[in-house]
């Protein structure tokens, strides 16, 4: 797991100077400050390494894929920013977010901006014309079908009920199409073939599934301060995760149902509340499902390499998803 | 004049067609909807004719470059949403605004689908992938600077006087960049030379400015039913338009420059304060100067194209400039 941990530090540390080149300063002022203050901030930075292994498991040359490197990410965090403004959140990464530091309209100007300035980035890729074209048709269909999984995340929220295919089809959208068309342009960059690109892309999306339903888990059991943010807000948000789909469709005691039933979707929820709705979904076993259907996406994501040539990237790539399931962060 | 106004809504009526075709049906249903509901409005549609026109002005087929011109009205309209909401304003074309009729997050999320939608119907034009690469830098560049315009606005608004060429600089990014990408574009897709590519971009960069402050003559001085929104809302707003910097430099009267100050930037100011405000500008020249100011801009941009050869789109481009400044809507 360090092991992990230290390649993505790498990574990211290899990062930090192209994060700031591709967006010097200009004018305006608090427009530039907003945009490049997420990217700065790092995080995990798991998609942008993403590619540069994609790109080095097939073989190809790392360095040329940084750029498309940094546009994933430019890309993540401008949905980063405009998530945080329909969300109301105003903590990230421990800083104050873009809406509430900026304002409503310089969020809204400052995603508009990074997702610019990332395809901008992807039109100057140091690779053949008709690559650079494949590239730009799988990252522009996955940000399409971001907007459409957020929107659903949006509809799911008024409290409405959705299935669990409906669930995972919302996260496979808003997760797992963007880890997918990092990986996918990575291994394009690097030289691969149709159906190493084809194995690459379903693999991040296998492990996009299993990091959000594990993401989700860790917004209820998490470490508040590890995280950075509080825990149970899915719960007060009356979002179907997987593991309420599951306690609804599990608790048979119509006490306790009820006891549920009365803090989810209950926006002002105390801490009491939320951890007494998570005991229940412990007992019912929603945790543990969650977590074992995560690491079933995990183990089909990793299933999906078995024909790419051993290398170092395949064995971060392999890394990286397990680490999808063991982290705290 | 009619002449213009026919050949747009001849452009427009050709152009409804591949509006719905690159945004065939998906889910989820509101965010389908809030992402055509502007595209399928209309509106003038002058940046797509002014691909297909600079296309055809360099001996191009028009045809190919239909689906830039979806692209190019699609990225405008992906701005108005977000601008809409920005604003807080409830009437666009006569309907209700997204953020008003879906909520504020759908709105954002349109906005971010559009764009994205907008790239991909880019990246599959039909034509070289070299020459498809170029329009995309162009583009690209193009909402980056757009944000940028954006947000200088948004900062001016906050009763901040700025000067006539920091607010003139504002309206090239916000208006102008956009109508030079496009007919830019278009220019390269029908095969233009880089000279050409060069004279038509400074044509619609200076067009866009013309265009701009005539905007903000008819937001003065406009027929509120024509235009289908209030007029005035800039002086509500302390902008600093043209004839507001024009007016401050010049309202002699102290009593009179006192009374002007009193109504700009006051948002609840009433129709009598507004057409107050409107006759002591008119009084102090500030609207004739404005109206001289984009006609300069007119002449010049239609000077760009003399080396043009002769044609019906040329002509078509010429009379557009020309009806930039004399339209009432």
């Amino acid at each position: 797991m360090t092991d992990v941990k230290d390649i993505l530090a790498k990574y990211s540390k290899d990062l930090d100077t192209y994060i700031e080149k591709f967006l010097p300063p200009e004018k305006p002022d608090n427009l530039m400050a907003a945009t490049i203050q997420y990217p700065r901030a790092g995080g995990k930075r798991m998609r942008p390494a993403m590619v540069l292994a994609a790109c080095g498991a097939v073989g190809g040359d790392k360095e040329k894929a940084i750029p498309l490197a940094v546009a994933i990410e430019y890309i993540h965090n401008f949905t980063l920013i405009h998530d945080d403004y329909m969300d109301g959140d105003d903590k990230r990464r421990g800083m104050t977010t873009i809406h509430v530091k900026y304002g409503g309209p310089t969020a809204i100007l400052a995603g508009d901006a990074l997702f610019a300035r990332a395809l901008e980035v992807i039109a100057k890729l140091d690779v053949p014309d008709s690559v650079m074209r494949e590239v730009l048709k799988v990252v522009t269909r996955a940000v399409w079908d971001l907007a459409r999984g957020q929107q659903m995340d949006v509809n799911n929220e008024n409290g409405q009920e959705v299935t669990m295919d409906e669930y995972i089809e919302t996260i496979r959208l808003k997760t797992s199409v963007l880890f997918a068309a990092g990986a996918a342009g990575g291994a394009m960059m690097g030289g691969a073939d149709k159906k190493a690109v084809e194995a690459i892309h379903e693999y991040a999306m296998l492990l996009g599934v299993a990091f959000q339903m594990f993401d989700d888990v860790l917004g209820l059991i998490g470490d508040p301060v590890k995280l950075g943010k509080s825990v149970g807000n899915d719960v007060r948000k009356g979002k179907s995760t997987v593991m309420v789909t599951h306690a609804l469709k599990n608790i048979k005691d119509q006490k306790i149902m009820k006891e549920f039933r009365s803090v989810l979707g209950k926006i002002d929820a105390s801490e009491d509340e939320i951890q007494k709705a998570r005991k229940i979904m412990e007992n019912a076993g929603s945790v543990d499902f969650a977590i074992a259907m995560a690491t079933d996406y995990t183990k089909r994501a990793i299933a999906k390499l078995d024909h790419l040539k051993q290398s170092d990237d395949k064995k971060f790539m392999i890394a990286l998803a397990e680490y999808a399931m063991k982290r705290d962060v």
